[in-house]
């Protein structure tokens, strides 16, 4: 019986989170292409232990913002975002890992095209999925 | 009242916790430097959920090893393995972020010397703390 009331709840509960999060990555990859590094910058949690580990390892929501600005001083530099192959997996009640790949298309001038991978831990908070952690590396 | 049990249980907990993570990974250093992949594997979980993210994105304890025994064939190719700058972030109980950075000492003919970043997200089981995902990188 047991079983039946987790079959009946918890799966759903499971894709209901899935749904969110992905949703919320989608709306990141949407806010990217509209050229707001501010609104990208909300899916990280605002937290001094937030942190962003790439070629640097940044500490904290407003570090993270002022490396996408430092990389990414403008419209031309951020080209187009796309995410694929992305996958969640529910860790604990509010917490999961995503897994994904990113690809930019990119003129010359904005420095090129670039695709990798990234690594995500996701909260659950009052503001909604928010991102805690994020390796991110060039392919 | 409550916020002093808190302090006096839970802290220590959280260390606690945080030592023994930092002994799995003390050992998976040793491990490595015998030049034993299974044992170095064998603090991955062993489950067809456990990814590695690289270059390549592996999944499952099984192809993880492969992935290891292909890029490190012998024991010069695996050099000497020393991790710096690991922080460890406990997330809920039994589960844990810990990122840090890989370094790999190594002759030119074993493929010269490497550096990186690493995020793994490690989990309690019965049989200690296992890495459940690992995203690697070089620097």
């Amino acid at each position: 019986m047991f079983r039946w009331i987790l079959l009946f709840c918890w799966a759903p509960l499971l894709q209901a989170q899935t749904d969110e999060i992905r949703a919320m990555l989608q709306n990141s990859v949407e806010v990217w292409n509209r050229g707001d590094l501010v609104a990208f910058v909300s899916d990280y949690e605002d937290s001094s232990e937030t942190t962003y580990v790439g070629r640097d390892m940044v500490r904290g929501s407003k570090a993270i913002l002022e490396r996408y600005r430092k990389h990414y001083p403008n419209r031309e530099a951020m080209g187009t975002l796309a995410f694929s192959n992305v996958e969640v997996r529910p860790l604990k009640a509010g917490l999961a890992l995503v897994i994904g790949e990113y690809r930019l298309k990119r003129t010359a001038a904005g420095g090129g095209g670039a695709v990798g991978r990234y690594t995500l831990l996701v909260r659950h908070t009052q503001s909604g999925w928010k991102i805690i952690h994020d390796h991110s590396s060039p392919l």
